[in-house]
Parts: structure tokens; C-alpha cells; sequence
């Protein structure tokens, strides 16, 4: 199991890492401001179970995936020690409401992510705090909302979060994000788009931060429906399987002299 | 399916990649020199049924794999268009013979590595034609053959090729293998090793080349049992498993003008 | 010059980063605990000046660097709007005392380091509020205070940190810093060390974050002379060279459609 | 000196290497095919003295640089022992013709390369025999040569080859090429383009080989004055001044135990 700290702990994942011989369900929740669904009737209408929920219903429909959706106006913006503990990946969806979200709850949200929980950053929760924390840097981009094309090219074939995607995909209509976007070198860039406007922007990509896997990934204006979009769901799908924790140990602090010596094993390795 | 050419042709890879639904095995083939085993008594006692042979035996029996290994001195190196075409990973050991591998067979093994063959090179295939054709540069390092104690540090915990592997493990006698290692910036360093003359060696690294992913493991001396260490045998099986093909697609050639607006498509992405 | 908003501000990098007809010296500023060499007077007897003292000699001796160094006991901890306004490159010393930090001059040197501003963070550095800021983890590693050997190995020849350094050297006495070092995955690895008792680290590695350019670099218990060294001398001088910052722009915030067939030139590119 | 061999040889890059002193000039060897500027009138119309004599002029003018140019039809194709040998970065055109380039060359040139010397592909070099052999990948890309509008993006700023160069540029005619770009991960994306039919593409990317930095920048199809733009010529004098060899020293081969006791030094460096 993987060891959290200096004093070798068990991790709170440890229960749901070990699934070579059972696989358990990988446990998704989906983090949504969840406010514009219910106060602006135009985006009620695209998204009348919230976005947290369209995601849900296409994760659930996976298979092998549990997904439940939380908001920030829940308890603890639904984000108790309880829910974090039980949480393999996590999926986050926020626009307007980045400052509400109270630091108690990106510091929890934090931690886990260090110790192996995946994380899934959609569209504008490239501003949210957690995402700012995990990556260090400003995270700000350009931007222009009058709903135009854009056309997201594979620049990693064979990544098994574009497993089953074509070499591209057009969305007719979606908010537009451009470079320089600020965020640290990814380990992987898997797409790239460019907008009507001869913008582009890097549209996925990988990070790891500790024992936890990042992914961003940018479509998803709240005015439009992109996460029914099979090819999109699909993407999502991919990055929740990607991201979620294996087994790993790691062991931090003092180490006396001469270990190595009483440690050395036979070739056997038993 | 992936898709390889101008006139976008289907790969031979194809029939094994979309397992998701009834998953096939990984086939793997293991490629030796397997001279030594034949000719120098104090080795073949070591690896009786050759070191492709250990490592066909503990990847058998690993599950969901179907490993079979060939030799220099079979027809075609054992690596006809047949076999080749067969291959989801091949595994890659040679020393003392690699100038004896025909051009033609490296040129058809590096062909489907780039068509998405996953390959794994062990200890000293660093110096052969395969791997320096994929690497682009000499694959050239320091090294004292003497048995002395290898110490192998996970740096990179969570990746799925250190699965169920101590944040460290002993060897008790190995080769050294010292730094500079002259290959190109990994895409990812999971293990580094540490040898009792004060050496250090990235002991384990992964890139990708065209859809085909790479790995490079250091250990495995012929005169030494290290193919029968349980944490080596699972980290050739996690590899194996990390870099067997995915579906993918890539399209290369010309275009037209116009594409775009031919192809838009409605948000449902039906 | 580099342009740090929506707004398109002018940096307060500018006046020096314009350099190639007539290049001023890079302005270096070294914090520093300071406490040890105050208080404990076998840590005073080899360090006199303080650590930041023998640093600042070795850079002012170098030619093309002015070198200052500030303590935690200054005023504003010796990192005034001022001081680090006027700071091209930033060296980063701290141990025991990393709670003591203002969080509003960390958020200050955050921000300065985003725009542009080296920052070159130090052995036991790697627990500063700063760097765990810059990175998003937990920055943990393995130690051991007996003052062992430590060899430090090239990983990366040719890079400009490394220039004038052999293919590894010796340090005598040196605390230990084992692997798994909790950092992102870096851009460049330029050292590796092995030590007496068998472990690894990551000794040199580099990051971008935001236009600024971040190096770690591992030497330097307060207990060791270390920093006399000529060899840790130059990696840190030229560390100092390589993290200068360069002209830039980015530009962010919302952008009209159209503005290309405006802008469009002619390929003289006047 | 950067030495190269497993019995520490010189490298012929030692007498220009150590320059901190007293700079001498980059000398720059441009290799052009050269055919179509001579056999057809209306790229000759575009340039008279040569892809190569455009580039040569602009790099002799920026300072610090002595360029030459050679072509395919020139003896050994301009790329003798003596002149391969006397380069510190070459700078690589070839379209129509890189099958009739020797393989001996091609040899030649990419051990120069992992010794140390710099080289820039230029465009349609992506299917250079030297490329292809440096990646280790088929280099194959998408294409469309109708003369459309390219967005340049700069998605790395800071970084030594965008300096003085806007956060984009416009070229109003290039030639298209279009993701995937089969080529290795690379160790920086500094440029992404767009282009008028929607498609994208890195067009400015780095990697390392051996201890040669080499870097990819693709506008330049010869039909167009690309080579006249001031913006284009900046990158690639400022690809030129990244990629000079700095001094470097590998050794390689059998290491004898004990050698870390003799040789093990005092705390001074000296």
C-alpha cells in the first residue's frame, strides 16, 4: 500500500488500490459550482440535471465507474473528509465562483491529490483554486465567448486517453481559449485546437503531482452542450480510467547507516 | 483502427486493439542472442532453458499474456513478417552479437515499433541496432562486470510499471552500469540505481516513438539469476502490460481546403 | 519587454532584461536564514560571513553578477518591495525555520518569480514555503545528518549548468537526501548523487513557472564547507546565468474577433 | 573539453568550446539543397543568391555569427570532414531531393551532432535522412501547399529562442502542415501554429542527442519570401545562439572498483 509519511501510515486509499484480481468500481465525484444551472434559465434548459449531473449519467453508463456529483452549495461544498477519502478521481467544474470555495476545503482536497486521488480540471476550472495550487503558476489564457468553431487535433496517438477517438474533432460551437496558456511543461499534450479566430491552445494535457495524476481538459462552456458529446464523453471517460491510483509506497524522513547491508535479499527475491 | 499511411491502410495491429469489450491476451515475443546459453557451460546452468525461456515461463504464468521467445540463430533471427506481425510487445535481449542482427529485420522491427509494437530492452540490448535506431543516438555508458550489490529506487511512484514494487529493492550482484546513459530525454524515469563502487544509473525509462511505447529495464547480467527475482519478473510484466498498443489513428498526406466546414457536426456528435 | 497582463503592463523586469548591446550585471540576491551562524558557534566558525556571505563572494568574484544577501531577523525579511523589484535571480538558503516566512512575502516572491525572476532554491530549501509553493507537492524526501560521501554524477552534458564540470565529482562530507524526492517531474535532470549508505537523488533539475526559470540544486548542509567548493561555486554561478530572465510578452483576457485580417503583414515583417 | 570516446579522446569541438574569455564567432554552415533556385525561374526570382545565401546574409548581419552555405551538388555535398568539422551549429533546407544525400554524409554528420554541434531543421527538412536518423520516427506530417494565412503562437515564453519576438506573428502565405507531426516528445514547445483551413502544428520544438541540441522551426516553403521575414530570421539566430556547443565532457567504458577512495578530495575543490 502506498506509505504516506515519515512514520510509514497507511493511506486511506489503500482499500480500493490493490484490484488487479477484483476490480472495484473506480468512485468519480464531480465537483460543480452547480449555481448557473439553477439561477440563469438558458442554462437550465442545456443542462436541466446540472452539468455534474450530464457527466454523471455518462460515467455511470461506462461501466466500471461509480460517479456521484456534488456543488459548491452543499455542506462543505459536498467535499467532506468523507466524500475525499472515498473518492478515487476527482472531476472539477467551476466558473464564476472560484473565490467561494473556502481554503480548508482545497487544502483537503489538496493533500489527497498528493497522495494518489486523480484529478479531472474541465474548461474554466482552469481558474479554481485547487487547480492554481496544484500547478503553481497563474493559470490565465486568453479567452472570447461568441460561440465559435473549434477543431481539436490528436497530438498523442495512442494515449490511452484518445483510445477510441479520431485524429480530430470539430465542436460547431464553444468558447475560446488561447495560448500562452500559464501552466507548467505537461508530461503529456495529447490534443491541441485551433478556433475560427486563428487562435490555438493546448486542450489536453498531463501532469503528475505527487502520487496523483492531472489532467486538463478544455471544452465545456456552460452555454453550450458539449458534455453530451460522445467524442468528449468519451475523452472524459479515458482520463477518469487513466487518472485513477495504483498501488505505490513511498517512504519519506531519517534512515540509519548500514541498512543495506541487514536489507540484501537473495536473487529469488523472496 | 490506426491508420498508417497517405492512403490510410489498415494496420496488422488492428485485429488485437479494441479489446475493451472481450480483451484477447497481450502476445509478447522475447527475442535472446541465446549463444551464451548454448555455448558456455557456467551460463546455460544459470538459464537452462535460456533467458528468454525465464522470462517466457514467469510471463506465462502471469495471466492475460501469451509469451513466446525466439533466437539469433533462427531463421529470420525468429522474427519473420509473420511473427513480427503477431507481436503486441517484444522484448529485446542481446550483448555479445548485436552486429550479426540483419539491417533488413531491424528495419521491419523498427517499421512496427513506429506502427504501435510496444518494446521493452533489457540491460545490455542498450547497444543494439534496434534500440539505437530508436533512439537516435550511441546508447553509450560506463560499466564493471565484477558482481557487485545494485540498489534500485522507485522515482516515480504511481506509474503502472512500478505496480507493487517497494519504494526500493537490493540486487545482490549485478554488473554496473554507470551515468552518462547517452540516450534521449525520457519521458518518464521510474527507477534509478545506485551500485557499491558509488555509481548511479536511470535504471528504468519510457518513451514513445511514432504509437509504439519503449521501455528500457537495466537489470539482467547472463551470468547472473536476476530474470528469476520476483520484483524484476513483475516489472517486465507491468511493462509488457503499460505498452501493448491502444486503438489510435493518424492521418498523413495531403489536404484540401474546405474540410472543415464539410465535416462540422452537431453537438451531440452523433 | 515581457507584459504581465490583461492589461498589457509594462514589467518591472524591463530595464534590465534588454541586454544583448550593452548587458548589465545580473542582480542576485541571496536570502538566508541566518540564524545558525548566529547562534551556533561551530556553524559560525565555518561560515563567518554566513552562508549568503560566501555566496555572495563567490558571484561577486565572477564577473557580470552583483550579489547581495539578506537574512529572516531584516526587516521585512530582507525581501522589501524594493529588494526584490531590483532581484533578476533570487538564492534560496532555509532549514529550521521556514514557519518564521511571512505568507505575504512568499505571495510576493511568487509573484515576482511568475514574471520572470529566477529563483535558484538550495539543499534543505526544498521544505521552503516558496518552493513548495512554486511546485504544488509536498516536497518530502528521505535524509540522513552523518556526513557521508556523496558522488555527483552528470545526467545531462552539454547543458549550461554543468559547463566547466567533469563528467561527476566527490563531496566528502555531505548530509544524505534519498529518493522518492516529492517534486513535479522536472525539465531537465542535471545531476544525480549517490551516497555511502546506497541511496540516490536528484540532485539538479530544472522547471519554468510562468516566465520565471526555478533550479534545484542539492548541497549544502550548514555543518559541511560545502560552499567553498569551487565545483558547487560554478554550478551555482552558472545556475544564476541560465535562470536570468529573458525578454518576453504574453498577453491575456478577452480578444475580438477579426483581429487577424487587421493585423496581417506583409513577409518583410515591417 | 568534452571528451567522446571510451580512451577520453579529444573532441575537435575543444578549440572552439571554452569561449567565456574571449567569445569567438558561432560558425554556422547552412546546407541547402540548391536545385530549385537554379532550375526554376520563379523560385530563383524569390532567391537569387539561394535559400541559403538569404538566411547566410541575415545571420552575418545579426553578429557574433560567421555563416557559410553550402548545397547538394557541391563535393561531398559541401560536407567535407574538414568544413563538418569546423561547424558549431548547421542549419538544414531540403525538399525534393533528401534520398540522393550519401549515407556516408548523413553518418558524418550525426556523430558530429551527438558530439556537440548544434543543428536547426528548416521546414520541409522534417524528411531529411539526418532528421529522421536524430528522431528515430518517420517524420511524416499532414500537408497542403495552397499559399494560406499562418498564425505563429508563442507557447513558451521566456525561453532563449522566442526572445524579441511578439507573443504571435502572421505570415500571410505558407505552405500548411498539419498534426500529427510524428516526431519524439520534445523538450520544449516553443512555437504552435494555426493555420486558415483550421488545422495545427508545433511548429518550434527542441531535443537533445548525445550532447548535440537540436531544434525543429518550420515555416519556409521556397515559393515564398519566409526567409526575408524579419521575425523568422530573429528565431533563427536565436536557434543558432541556443544550440552552440557549450564545453562538455563524457567518459565512457570499463570503470575499475575503489576508484571513488583515490580520488575522493578535499572540501575546497582544489
Amino acid at each position: 500500500m502506498r506509505m504516506l509519511s515519515p512514520d510509514m501510515e497507511t493511506s486511506t486509499l489503500a482499500t480500493n488500490l490493490d484490484t488487479q484480481t477484483a476490480p472495484l468500481p473506480i468512485r468519480v465525484t464531480i465537483w460543480n459550482e452547480g449555481r448557473y444551472e439553477k439561477n440563469r434559465p438558458e442554462i437550465a434548459s442545456v443542462y436541466p440535471v446540472g452539468i455534474h449531473g450530464a457527466i454523471a449519467q455518462a460515467l455511470n453508463n461506462a461501466g466500471g465507474i461509480q460517479a456521484r456529483g456534488v456543488t459548491l452549495d452543499d455542506m462543505e461544498h459536498g467535499l467532506t473528509d468523507e466524500v475525499v477519502d472515498s473518492t478515487d478521481v476527482m472531476i472539477w467544474w467551476g466558473h464564476g465562483h472560484h473565490a467561494d470555495v473556502d481554503d480548508r476545503i482545497v487544502e483537503r482536497v489538496h493533500k489527497r491529490v498528493l497522495a494518489g486521488m486523480g484529478m479531472v480540471v474541465l474548461h474554466s476550472g482552469h481558474f479554481s483554486k485547487i487547480f492554481k495550487r496544484l500547478m503553481g503558476t497563474t493559470c490565465d489564457l486568453k479567452w472570447r465567448d461568441t460561440g465559435e468553431r473549434e477543431t481539436l487535433w490528436v497530438t498523442r496517438p495512442g494515449h490511452p486517453i484518445v483510445e477510441g477517438i479520431d485524429d480530430h474533432f470539430v465542436l460547431d460551437k464553444e468558447e475560446m481559449y488561447g495560448e500562452y496558456f500559464d501552466v507548467p511543461e505537461p508530461e503529456s499534450t495529447f490534443l491541441i485546437s485551433s478556433f475560427e479566430g486563428g487562435e490555438v491552445f493546448r486542450s489536453g494535457m498531463t501532469w503528475t503531482r505527487g502520487a496523483g495524476k492531472i489532467v486538463y481538459f478544455r471544452p465545456g462552456h456552460e452555454t453550450f452542450p458539449t458534455y453530451y458529446d460522445k467524442r468528449v464523453q468519451r475523452i472524459i471517460e479515458n482520463a477518469v480510467r487513466w487518472a485513477h491510483p495504483l498501488w505505490g509506497k513511498v517512504g519519506y524522513g531519517e534512515r540509519k547507516m548500514g541498512w543495506v547491508n541487514r536489507e540484501q535479499t537473495n536473487p529469488t527475491g523472496s
